[in-house]
Formats: C-alpha cells, sequence, structure tokens
C-alpha cells in the first residue's frame, strides 16, 4: 500500500498517515489551530483505593499486571535517569516474560542503556518507539529495522501530544529518586536523585495507570511532590532504579577546545553588542561544553556592568547554580538538572524552581515560558542556507539524537546556534539540512569561529551590529567557506522510505527521516 | 411541578432533579461509583496568546468581556480572602452594569462582606449560589428567596464536581496575593496575601476562560506559582483586591472559656489514653479556640513524652507554626492559612507545604491524604444519637455555615467531634439532626463537657479506654443530660420547599435545607 505523502510548508514530503493514523503536514507557524477537548482520563474513586494511602505492591511486575498489561498497549516512561537507568529495560524484560507483544514504547527519550531493548523490537514485544532516541536504539531506526514508523517530538510536543489525545497512555511507569507509598514522588534525594520528573507530568495527569517505582521510599509525605500521587495507581520499592554516575554527572565541564572557546566569546560578544544583555534580561543556554562556556562569558558581562539576569532556564549544572548564588541571577527554571549541584541547589534553594514541559513548552496551552526567554542558545549538527536546522540527523542520514526542547526554544525572542562551521571535515552550514526541525524563521543568528551569520529576517540586529568588528558575514558566505575548507561530499544513501516523522510542537509533521542504505 | 423525591441511605427525602438536574439520592459511604470521564477543556494554542507572555488587559470589565460574559453563564470565585474580600462584588456589579442576567455563582465559599450580592440575588443578575455561605446569604436562601436551588459541597466536593463536569465554570476569577502578567500566581507576598490559593486550582484547571487579578504585580517569573500561568487567559492589576485585616488575622487566640478549655483538655487526654498520640502520628485541628488549645495539649504531651508528629493538617496558625519550628511536628500540610505567622512560615519553610483540595481531599482521585490522618478534630452544630452530625444549619433550620473540608476529613483514622453540650440553653446532642452533613458511621468520639461519647462500632477504642477516668458515657446519655438542662425545645419552623441541597464527597445528595417560615 503506498501512503499518500504530501509537501509541507518548508517543502518537505511528509506522509499524511502515519502507523494507520491521519498525520497533518506542516502548514508554517502558527498556521495550524487545535479544534476539540484535552484527553479526558477515566473517573477514579477513593473506593478502589486503600484508604490508609498505601498504594505499595509487591514488586513492578505485580503492577505491570494490577494495571491489566497487554497486547498492543502504550508504555510510558521518562529519562530522568538518562544514560543511567534501568527501568526501561526491566518493564520489557517482563513483558517479554509474559509473552505481551505489540508494545509501543513512549519514552521522553531513550539512551544507548536501552540497546537491551532491540530483541525486543526484534521479536515483537514492541512494535515501535515514539520518542527521541539517542545512539543505537536511532541507528537501528534509521537502518528500517522497526517494524512500524518511530514518532519523534520535542519536550513540549509530548506535552502536547498527550494533552490533546494524540497518544493515549495506558500505562505510565515513572521512576522516582525518592517517593511514598501513596506515590508523591520527587527527583531531590536518594542514590537514584535526578533533580526533578517534570518529564512524566503529563503522564501522571494523562494516563490510564500510572505506577510510581522508587530505591528510595520514605514515609508520607514525600515532600515536595513533583509528582501527585493522587494520580497514582501502584508504587513499587525495588533495590536499585539507576546507575547514580549515569543519572548526574558530578561535575560538568566547560570545554577546553580553543575553537569552541572562540564560538562561546563571540557568542557573549555578540549578544553583548546587540544589547541583548541589560539588566533584567534572561536567557537559555545548555550544558554543553560551549554553551557553559558562554553563560561564564555572560556573567563575566554581568558583573562588569553591574547587572542581574531575571532569570536562566536550566538544564542547570554548576556554573549557573554559581551565578544564582553570586546573585547575578535571580531565579534558575530549571526543565532538568545535569549534575550534582544542580540537585543540591534545587533542593534548597526556592530561586531555584523546577518546572516542567506543561509550563515551559507545551503549545498547545494559554502561552508558556520558552516565548518570554530573551536569549536562547541552542545548537544543531546541521544548518542550511535558509536558516532552517537539523537536530536529530547527522550529514549520513542517520538519526541519533533527540528533539529535547530545541524546538520549543525557538520561540525565544533571539535564537542562537553556535555551532562549527564543520565536524570531522563534514560542513555544518550546507545548502539544505538532511532533517529539518525547526524553520529558519525562527533562528536568528549562527555563530561558527569562522563568522556571524545574521538571519536577514532581523534588520533590527543587522542594524546594530553593522559597525561591529565581529566577523559578520552572509549565511551563503559561510556556506561557501564550509564547502571550500571540506571539499566534495559523499551523497547520503537514503531509500524512499520514511522510518520516523519528526512532529512539529503543534503536532503536524514537519519532516520524516528516510531509510539509510547500510554501506557495504 | 412536582419533583420526585427518595429517601436516601441515611433516611434523608431528596429530590432526584435539582435546577432541572439529575440527582443521585445519598447511597451510603463508598457505595456510588462514577463512570465516565473527566471534564476535558477546550483545547488552547499559543497563537492565540501573546508570545511574550503578556496577558495584562486594563480592567476586570475588560476581562470579563474578552472572556465573553453572557447571560446564564457560571462564575467562579474563591475564599482565599475570607471577610476581606473585594472582588466578588466587583464582577457583579460589572455583570450588572452589562445587563448580564441569569449567572451561576460558584464560590468556594461566600461571607458576610458578600451581602452587596443580595441586590444581584434579588434582581435575576445572579439566579443562585453553589457554594459554602456564611452568615447572612445563608439566611437569604434558607427564607427561600434565592430563585433556584443552592448546592453546597465540601472542599473537596467542590474539586470533584469541576473534575467530574458536574459544574462546568465558564469563567474562573482568582485573586492572588502576587501574580505576575503571565498568570502565574501565589498567596504568599504582597498587602492581600493569604498564604495559598488551592481553593482555585480545580477552576484553573478546568473553567473555559480563567482570569488572575492581583494587587501586586511582580515581573515574570511569580514564584513559587500556585496557580500557574499556563492555564490563565487574562490578568489584571488593581488598586487594592481585599482588606488586610480581614484576609489573615493578625493573630489566632486559644480559648479562654473554661467550658472550652475543659473540653480541649479531655479531647487531648482521651487521645493520649486511646493510643493515638505516638511517635510518627498525624492530626487535624481547626483555627478555632478549641482545636487551638487541643493542638497545644498535643505539644504538651509530644513534650513530654519526646515523640514527634510527621505531619498535621492545616489551616495553619502560629501554634502549628511555633511546633513546627520546635521540631514537634515535622510537616505542615497546609490547605489554608488562619494567621500572619502561617503566611510566614509557608513562606520560608519548605517543610510548610501548601496543599490543595485535590491532593487533600478529592474522593474521585487515586485516593486522598485525608485517610492518612490519624486524628481529626472538628467541629458540629448537631449531632444525634446515631452519631450523624451537622454543620451547616442551626437548629432553628437556619443554613449558616458551609461545610469546608469537613466532610472530607471524617475519612480520616479517628474523628473526634469536641462540642460543648448546649449552646445558648439549645441542646447539641439531640435524637435527630436537623441537616446531616456527615454520617454517623465516619464520627468516632464525640467529647463535651459533661462526658465523652464513642461510637459502638469503636469496639477497638471502647476497650481501650474500659477502665479509663475520663466521663466515658453513650451518646443517649448525653442527650438526656443536655435535653434536661435545657428543657422542651420549640420546634422549629421549616416548610417543604428545598432550598439548598448537600452534596456527598461523591456528588450523591446526603439531605437538604428546606425553606424556614419566617418569625413574624
Amino acid at each position: 500500500m503506498t501512503i499518500e505523502q504530501k509537501i509541507n510548508a518548508v517543502g518537505r514530503m511528509v506522509p499524511t498517515t502515519i502507523n494507520g493514523v491521519k498525520a497533518i503536514p506542516f502548514k508554517g507557524i502558527g498556521k495550524y489551530k487545535p479544534h476539540g477537548k484535552k484527553h479526558a482520563p477515566y473517573i477514579s474513586s477513593c473506593v478502589d483505593f486503600n484508604s490508609d494511602g498505601n498504594k505499595l505492591v509487591e514488586s513492578l511486575s505485580e503492577a505491570l499486571k494490577k494495571c491489566g498489561l497487554k497486547d498492543g498497549m502504550t508504555i510510558s516512561t521518562h529519562h530522568h535517569f538518562r544514560n543511567g537507568d534501568l527501568l526501561a529495560n526491566e518493564i520489557f524484560d517482563i513483558a517479554k516474560k509474559m509473552g505481551i507483544k505489540n508494545l509501543r514504547w513512549f519514552p521522553s527519550a531513550s539512551f544507548p542503556c536501552h540497546e537491551h531493548l532491540i530483541q525486543y523490537l526484534e521479536d515483537g514485544t514492541i512494535s515501535h518507539i515514539e520518542g527521541s532516541m539517542n545512539g543505537v536504539l536511532g541507528k537501528f531506526c534509521s537502518e528500517g529495522k522497526m517494524k512500524k514508523t518511530a514518532i519523534l517530538r520535542s519536550h513540549g510536543g509530548r506535552y502536547q501530544a498527550v494533552q490533546d489525545g494524540e497518544v493515549i497512555i495506558d500505562i505510565a511507569v515513572i521512576g522516582a529518586g525518592c517517593a511514598d507509598s501513596f506515590g508523591n514522588a520527587n527527583g531531590l534525594y536518594g542514590p537514584s536523585a535526578s533533580g526533578l520528573l517534570g518529564f512524566a507530568l503529563a503522564d501522571s495527569e494523562y494516563a490510564d495507570k500510572v505506577i510510581v517505582v522508587t530505591d528510595n521510599m520514605v514515609p508520607f509525605p514525600c515532600v515536595p511532590w513533583q509528582i501527585q500521587g493522587n494520580n497514582v495507581d501502584f508504587t513499587v520499592k525495588v533495590d536499585k532504579i539507576g546507575i547514580p554516575e549515569k543519572i548526574v554527572s558530578g561535575t560538568t565541564q566547560i570545554t577546553k577546545s580553543p575553537d569552541r572557546l572562540l564560538i562561546a566569546e563571540m557568542t557573549a560578544k555578540f549578544c553583548e553588542e546587540a544589547g541583548l544583555i541589560k539588566d533584567g534580561f534572561s536567557f537559555q543556554a545548555g550544558a554543553g561544553g560551549t554553551a557553559l562556556s558562554i553563560g561564564n562569558f555572560f556573567a563575566d558581562i554581568m558583573r562588569r556592568k553591574g547587572i542581574k539576569a531575571r532569570f536562566a532556564r536550566g538544564g542547570s549544572n554548576k556554573y549557573l547554580v554559581d551565578a544564582l548564588e553570586e546573585g547575578l541571577i535571580q531565579y534558575i527554571l530549571d526543565g532538568q538538572t545535569f549534575d550534582l549541584e544542580g540537585v543540591r541547589s534545587m533542593r534548597v534553594n526556592s530561586n531555584h524552581t523546577w518546572t516542567s514541559p506543561f509550563t515551559s513548552y507545551n503549545y498547545h496551552g494559554k502561552g508558556n515560558f520558552a516565548g518570554m526567554v530573551d536569549i536562547a542558545i541552542l545548537g544543531a549538527t546541521e544548518v542550511d542556507v535558509n536558516f532552517n536546522a537539523n537536530v536529530v540527523t547527522h550529514s549520513d542520514g542517520y538519526l541519533l539524537h533527540g528533539i529535547g526542547g530545541w524546538q520549543n526554544c525557538l520561540f525565544s525572542k533571539t535564537v542562537i546556534l553556535p555551532v562549527p562551521l564543520f565536524r570531522d571535515r563534514i560542513p555544518v552550514v550546507k545548502d539544505e539540512v538532511t532533517t529539518i526541525c525547526g524553520p529558519g524563521e525562527l533562528i536568528d543568528v549562527i555563530v561558527t569561529e569562522r563568522g556571524i551569520a545574521i538571519n536577514p529576517l532581523r534588520k533590527d540586529l543587522i542594524d546594530i551590529l553593522k559597525d561591529s568588528k565581529l566577523p559578520i558575514k552572509t549565511i551563503k558566505e559561510l556556506k561557501v567557506e564550509a564547502e571550500t575548507i571540506c571539499g566534495p561530499m559523499e551523497k547520503m544513501r537514503i531509500s524512499e522510505e520514511v522510518v520516523a516523522a519528526i512532529k512539529w510542537v503543534d503536532g503536524t509533521v514537519i519532516d520524516v527521516v528516510r531509510k539509510v542504505i547500510h554501506k557495504v
């Protein structure tokens, strides 16, 4: 059967049906408006729960059985434990033992530690993954080995899909660093502390059945309740839920690469010259080496100017925490903590506030936080001459990364992508990106070690920077420079077969990933 | 038209239709199970909101117009400002000016300060009230002057009704001590600080349109966000939203009445002898003079025994805060703050945690906190020989009080009602209560200044206390004693006409209030 495909608003050919469900091609930013009502979960009753609040069952296996685990269900998990997660693998080990088939796995993200699950994708225990695939599972998907089409969403898009009933979760399994037997849970305490549990919020609110699993059960009340026990059906105590050193790093490190440091410094200078760094401003940077370094440069500028940021968005880390404690930043609005200092700060400092994809990123809410951020510093695997950018595939066509909050952050007031001009002699700036994850009209500035390109739509920035000594170039100049240095590229070898769809923040399909023809 | 009435599980005749909507007679505790799905609000989109998050409009009037205020709508407000509220009156002044009619007012509670609204109940601007009516509005209702039937719900029942779609709120107006222009709001700061905003939670989540009004607008982010701006449509800044000294009292005071002190001391002794006060126990007492005094006696016992309470439920006040700060209580799980010390503590102490009717009381959730409380100390206007109790009407038939969290707290492990045997020579313990708000099987102990009655269902307590020197009596003995002292009572003069329905926590009708025939 041939599935109808249509060209969407960024010129990509996308299917109008995915896994048998109607899909809407991307219509342009703000052009698609949702209709109808949010997903309505079943009404529960206290009659069905112990009045003393104890929801503890013997094992994860028992909890899954009590939730009625059966063929074809949708099981959600979360990536708070990142590459140290032990829970997702265990869930599907249990499903396999029970002989369950055709499960849709709906993680907020998957990591190399989930390579274990390839066997279940192969034997049909899991039909497919809807969620970010970092590394090996992405490679598996890229090679067309998954039985159905993967769907990738941003953090906000995942909340939106659950809220809107696009994805109905049968069973949500929420791993928590700390919980009580009622199901109140947080990620702040215990050996598997991860900081916060925001990625599981939608699941706790909308899933039919919710299981909280912890290796650190405390007496009621588990305070704060980042996940509310009132939404939880069963709780499980296990010996070990994650590998601490892979959940949060002991410390995050700023880059030592001279090229990356140069990019970071140029980015900070650009922001200063553009007048973006002023009293009460706000910014979001990631926890990569370059982003951390930019945060440090921002701090230097703030000290020098004697100004404060009203807030910084996390991923938090020790550098951001230092700035908070120094008083350079008034609030950290944190979506995930990347190191132990972030976790500590969130525990003790009420100005280090946990957020969720609902507050920060849900496009089908009454606004969200993303648009209030003055400067968003984001990454990309590729950028094209129209400022479209890619974060999920490499230039060889392999899907190796998730979207994270990247698409959502594009709504910030000024979006800057500090990227190297090329990586391993492969250009980052090119004529056309392999996969469009974000439309160029939302991306304002590209900073590379060899020049800075400002989106022509941002006439204001071009005007302010017109006398700058920074190496302002056009994006096409950057592209030519990259091509000249790298020389002719091998053409990527892909087939027509769609293996994954990339959703935009409103649930429409902005692009697809097609099967890579494996090099022999 | 005669409305069909049926006898419910506590023997009260109740209508099967209220205001044209089907009503289910109370079936017994845990006997009614809900079907179907929660109310599903419309999906919103960021497209319809300023991307910088600013939702500020010029005035409350403009906000109401933008929300499409029209005849027959349901308008919700909240009682965080208690008798110092200025907002509800203003809403209906605006509606009156706009010529709007037939509004259903759905407050979490109303107070004497809302006497102003009687004119609108008379002229048809407001058709009726669904919510607690403390004082003058209750009297108005009791005399059959409201155009439709009032419906009273507990705090948990109000959440349940909104969640389940029994009450669909068109416009929620949430007054907040502190808010940002995006709509994030809390009750912790500013001249109208009220502590928390939990009573507005359901409304913010489920209403079609949500307006946040404050006299203390702060720059984004307003932290903590007890109300999430992502659920808010419009924000309004006004000069003055409440009268501070009527919102929270400067200080709460323990009783000085010798009789009340005696009751308090007997209650505490009873709890100690019954073995209820032990390490890690929990309790809930109100902020009335007797309850405060009981809390103090509990503290004395804890100090003497060298034990701690795991948590206390608020209404918080300075006595509870003192106990928290002394380390006698590990957590205060607070539903509303009654004095400035409560507000201060909630601001600075993360172990003084704000709760909501959802976490604490919603009977149509996956459990709630009420059942986890070891000792609940509650009041009553009347108790009968079957331990049924009344909190809304007086013995003359007048509806003068709301239910509050009272029905919800009946699910605590041991429920104790410390009440005077009579008030103003009118017995509190009697053959039959005027209005049944709580079934006797959930009420364990009645403590009066002349004796303590234990519910025969609590054989364990009767057994433990069998050698006690406390004046343990039967409830019938107490009743006879009350009657003997007070002498014959004037019969209350009521008609058959139903003026208000009392809902149970599961949405069924446990009793009604009938029209009082006014004494001439």
